[in-house]
């Protein structure tokens, strides 16, 4: 079977689970400990991180870019790119906007400062950096809000990797109740479309030992 | 005629500008001083960074990744991204990994610490960034040397976009004059074969006002 070494809260690994979710390909979960340096996961990821997707022919696919532009040509009954080359430009602008810039400016500041930074032994959260990233977080909303209201899905006419990456971030952050809904009513309408999509369910059953989500989070009229 | 909004020694930049000349594809430089945050050109990319690329038809394409993948099925004469789905996989985890991990590990904490962050109004270079920066170098250098060895370019058999991301990275770096090339043999040898190609010789032509190059950054035999 194939596998994905995964982390629950993993924004790139929930974007992993999406597309494999929305392509209907069976996979396994397995949780990988990043920070123990298992000597097994460094030789299929010399970086060290998750996601790692295994085929079951034995390809080792590290990083999530590689593994999600490998699925749309491995598995292209389902498209997540876009079809034009003006589409699949903007599809992959939008997943470089949430996988690096709102990486960055929102999730890096609260999601790694308040939960990877103890497993990873890196100290204490710092407080300045989960401040920037609430403040971070009302700006990128609005722009999610903005696309959600002038397209049908972020990227165009069609749900796209855009989406799924846009999703795999707030649903992580949603996890740990850092996202305040009533701050952008269209942005809360495309979570609640895109959170009813039956690949979501997986991420929604999730459970972090240690942490449990606000009420809200598995539920679909948030 | 195609323009690539760009900034002379910004790593993904450069990359695209060897993509663009390992193609043979005509292009005009446009330098974009993306701190005074001209509104022309964040209507162009809201994020507001360089490498922006606008094809003759008006396409306009953000982000090193959107670009680069575009070139690749646009014009794919030269095709820099290997060819089977496990050569894709390769170059793809390559590239993420110079744009991600040696960016964060080593590019930010030397090139950002040492020019933009005064340009971008940012406050002082940070002392301990920069002492990681150089720590991390050799460990990256060894781990490119390493692959350099045992393999013909990086990825692989042939040139593909890992050796272009490397070395629009390192090319950088050197210009600043943070390179000890006696720290990995291969890995310099490595860096004077893709010196040496055509698509190269524009990067080492730039001066960037203000900061001069050490005397062995335009030297094939350095």
């Amino acid at each position: 079977m194939r596998i994905l070494y995964q982390l629950p809260l993993s924004p790139t690994s929930r974007k992993v689970r999406l597309v494999l979710g929305e392509k209907r390909i069976p996979f396994e979960l397995r949780a990988e400990r990043v920070w123990e340096r298992n000597e097994e996961f460094l030789a299929l990821n010399p970086a060290g991180t998750v996601p790692v997707l295994v085929e079951e022919n034995g390809l080792v696919l590290p990083d999530s870019y590689a593994i999600c532009e490998y699925l749309d040509e491995a598995y292209p009954e389902v498209q997540l790119l876009g079809r034009t080359l003006g589409e699949r430009a903007e599809v992959r602008r939008l997943v470089a906007w949430f996988d690096g810039k709102f990486a960055r400016e929102v999730t890096d500041n609260l999601l790694y400062e308040k939960q990877m930074k103890r497993l990873l032994g890196r100290g204490n959260p710092d407080a300045g950096a989960i401040r920037a990233g609430y403040a971070n977080l009302k700006p990128h909303l609005d722009y999610l809000g903005w696309l959600a209201e002038t397209r049908i899905w972020l990227a165009g006419n069609t749900l796209s990797l855009a989406d799924l990456a846009a999703a795999a971030h707030l649903s992580a952050l949603d996890y740990i109740g850092d996202i305040d809904w009533s701050l952008n009513d269209a942005a809360r309408d495309w979570y609640a479309r895109i959170k009813s999509r039956p690949a979501f369910r997986p991420l929604l059953a999730d459970r972090v030992s240690g942490t449990n989500p606000p009420p809200h989070y598995a539920d679909l009229d948030f």
